[in-house]
């Protein structure tokens, strides 16, 4: 699997344009897996996945990203959004998960930990973050069963939101992922050297 | 190839503690590769891999992340930095690898659309953001050729930054990833269910 990795990350490219081949669903819950399975800080799991399928979505959601074709054209259009008010310390959702991170008498310095942390840093950016890693996964995975992505970054994220009725208190657009078979030819990836992005001491 | 990813996302742990194992060259190599080829908004590749060896720089890192044992054990640290002020438009930086991924023609649109885009946003943290994908797929890449990791996202930012001697202006750190071979079993990965984590529209 170490060559079919790299040729999965070769693979992968932002398509800018998709057949209208449905994605199995099959395919869908693989993609959506390796989301789930991806590490985040404190545990947290700070995401929350919305599968938008249906042409009203996707028109919403084109109108949302400046009417990047992609993403009226994708077969289904993941939208990531970041956790935001869940994270606060004494929300619900956030000690149901530190507890499950410090079991028993760990919770209490688990708790004064993550206090801090939550007091240091702006937590909806770095909710932000950490979906980064699963919207990566996702494209892996992806790329890996023959499915082709497109990552948006560009978007009105309160349009967002709104295109898929998401509460805008407790979530916040980290990334736009559109999937499908792409319509375009994989191009040659186009990256620095290594000895331009690496220092090793 | 399909399920072995999955099997790799769930051998992939934050490990705690490292055994003195050395990292085969070919094989750190392999992660930054996979780094390397990740995805970036604009095409800006906006990162740079710092990889530390030696006990001084173990130790050092290792202070500036409040100590964390994994940090000084690992065979390898590899510092994520997030590039910052090289993200201005108008740095040599961020003008060649715009003319990269807009030549000819579109450079003066896609320049319009960066400047744009630089004027709307704290680059710094969305560079941070782009770190976590190359992040992500090292992690990934670790995982496949039985290399453990922990990343780690609590420390002193200038005080990481000052360990590698890295210019605090231009670089922000993302990310600290240990890499090595872990002392630990793998344990059961913990998730929420995927009813709770989707909404399918």
């Amino acid at each position: 699997m170490r060559d079919e990795l790299l040729t999965a990350f070769h693979r992968r490219h932002a398509s800018h344009s998709f057949t209208d081949c449905p994605i199995a669903e099959a395919d869908l819950d693989y993609v959506l897996e390796a989301g789930r399975l991806s590490p985040s800080a404190f545990g947290l799991e700070p995401w929350h996945f919305v599968v938008c399928r249906g042409p009203a979505d996707k028109s919403a959601l084109q109108a949302a990203c400046f009417g990047q074709p992609q993403v009226g054209e994708a077969a289904a259009v993941i939208v990531i959004l970041a956790r935001a008010s869940d994270l606060a310390p004494d929300q619900a959702y956030t000690l149901k998960l530190l507890e499950r991170e410090y079991p028993g008498e760990r919770l209490a310095a688990g708790l004064a930990m993550y206090r801090d942390f939550y007091a240091s840093v702006d937590v909806t950016a770095w909710s932000i973050t950490q979906c980064h890693i699963a919207a990566a996964n996702m494209m892996t995975a992806a790329a890996v069963i023959g499915l082709d992505s497109c990552p948006i970054g560009g978007y009105l994220p309160d349009a967002v939101t709104a295109a898929i009725s998401a509460d805008p208190t407790r979530f916040r657009p980290a990334l736009v992922l559109a999937l499908g078979y792409s319509n375009e030819a994989v191009p040659t990836k186009q990256r620095l050297d290594m000895d331009t992005i690496v220092t090793r001491r």
